[in-house]
């Protein structure tokens, strides 16, 4: 058996109950480090346990990958890939752009995903070919954008400090010549990217939890997420998200080899 | 008589009215050029009509100073300083940093002031030495965070492209010395550090109508809103904010002269 999409929700809902009490708790960074109180940390372990729990009861034999607690059974079918604050710098910040990603790997591509912004209390959500958002307004499916080519796209990266060396030089040639770039959003730009609002992300260092819940968001509403030279991005590292297909090969020219 | 805090719900209503409707409306911004159909220039605009058409009608002796449609009467004792909609370019990527700036001068002082972000449904509003917010989580009053150096500091500039020669010198030594830099937030920037999440808000650059609403949340909550060279805000250009004295004089010996 596998999950569904009620189920998907019962994990979001586990994490926001320990991740949305600790956004903005008023903790000073440097009063949070001498008394030891750390809400994002917290937030961050508790919202995993809360997810490894129900998935260890509802489907023991899949693996599990998660930020903080490590890997079991990264060698089974079904693989859970967990983070759930993605954007801590972020939730530091009191800025709604952080999520909790969950996602599900069978032979190491993902299928299901799932991501949460539990202050303005949108969810995003990925499966059988279809990509679901429920939101402030309500809900609807997602379709990526049909950008024809970088002159008319709106890009989004971290922060042009993850770039060094080589791909720095790559990532700013692209950045040239996008219409609008713009910094910060962590996994709250794919969920953009999947809802049709932009055209690129890309982004380096990437962690496997860092991207696997969103990798079906997008691929479900039709757009391409892959590493910088094309291949699969289920194991992260240097990743492009585009939301059509003549958008990924113009900057993947650009950033490949 | 003076306007109350019921009159700037009305006119964050009026403008909210017209523009959350026209936020993430899926037009790419290439078609929108194609078609001549622009929604947040439309927004911009029929906001700026719909804030305009009830303090005239309030205030008839005020003058009004808008993004979208000039200046009248800006010798009067009262100018309302107003920008429909600060972030365009968050606005266009659907990303909920934007927000519509209302702000009250008495001979060229900031005194009261809203920036509401429709979206998140979050309302800042400052008169009478209070600041305070209305959000998901219910309503309260504000204070700024009391941050002791640069050091401990999270800082936000909407981009480090905003700075050029000898500023971006001077910012850039600034950045050097915070615990954490992060780029793209426009007002919403402002409003995090009016309620005590952040502790620096650096920006190049600004209008009036930029940062007219915001400096009554951030002084009213505890803040300093200076110019780089100590000065009063009101008229733009480069802008500091702080939240705590001793952060804005550690960041202004650098930034000024």
């Amino acid at each position: 058996m596998l999950p569904d999409r009620p189920f998907f929700d019962r994990l979001a809902d586990a994490a926001k109950a320990e991740t949305l009490p600790r956004f903005r708790m008023g903790i000073g960074v440097s009063n949070k480090l001498e008394s030891g109180f750390d809400p994002v940390t917290e937030g961050d372990q508790a919202a995993e346990r809360a997810i490894r729990a129900l998935i260890e009861d509802a489907f023991p034999e899949h693996g599990i990958l998660g930020e903080e607690y490590g890997t079991v059974g990264a060698d089974r079918d079904y693989v859970w890939v967990i983070d759930p604050i993605d954007g801590t710098r972020a939730f530091i910040s009191g800025l709604p752009v952080w999520g909790t990603l969950i996602g599900l790997y069978h032979k190491g591509r993902a299928v299901m995903g799932l991501m949460d912004q539990p202050f303005t209390g949108e969810r995003f959500f990925a499966a059988d070919g279809v990509t679901h958002y429920r939101g402030p307004e309500g809900e609807r499916t997602l379709a990526t954008r049909d950008c024809a080519s970088l002159s008319e796209a709106t890009m989004f990266t971290t922060s042009p400090t993850l770039y060094h060396g080589d791909i720095k030089t790559k990532f700013e040639a692209v950045q040239d010549k996008v219409r609008l770039a713009r910094y910060g959003c962590d996994c709250y730009a794919f969920a953009l990217l999947a809802a049709g609002h932009i055209d690129l992300v890309i982004e380096a260092g990437l962690k496997p939890y860092d991207v696997g819940g969103l990798i079906p968001l997008i691929e479900q509403a039709g757009g391409i997420v892959t590493d910088w030279n094309g291949g699969r991005a289920e194991m992260g590292g240097e990743v492009i998200a585009a939301g059509s297909a003549a958008l990924h090969a113009e900057a993947l020219a650009i950033l490949r080899g």
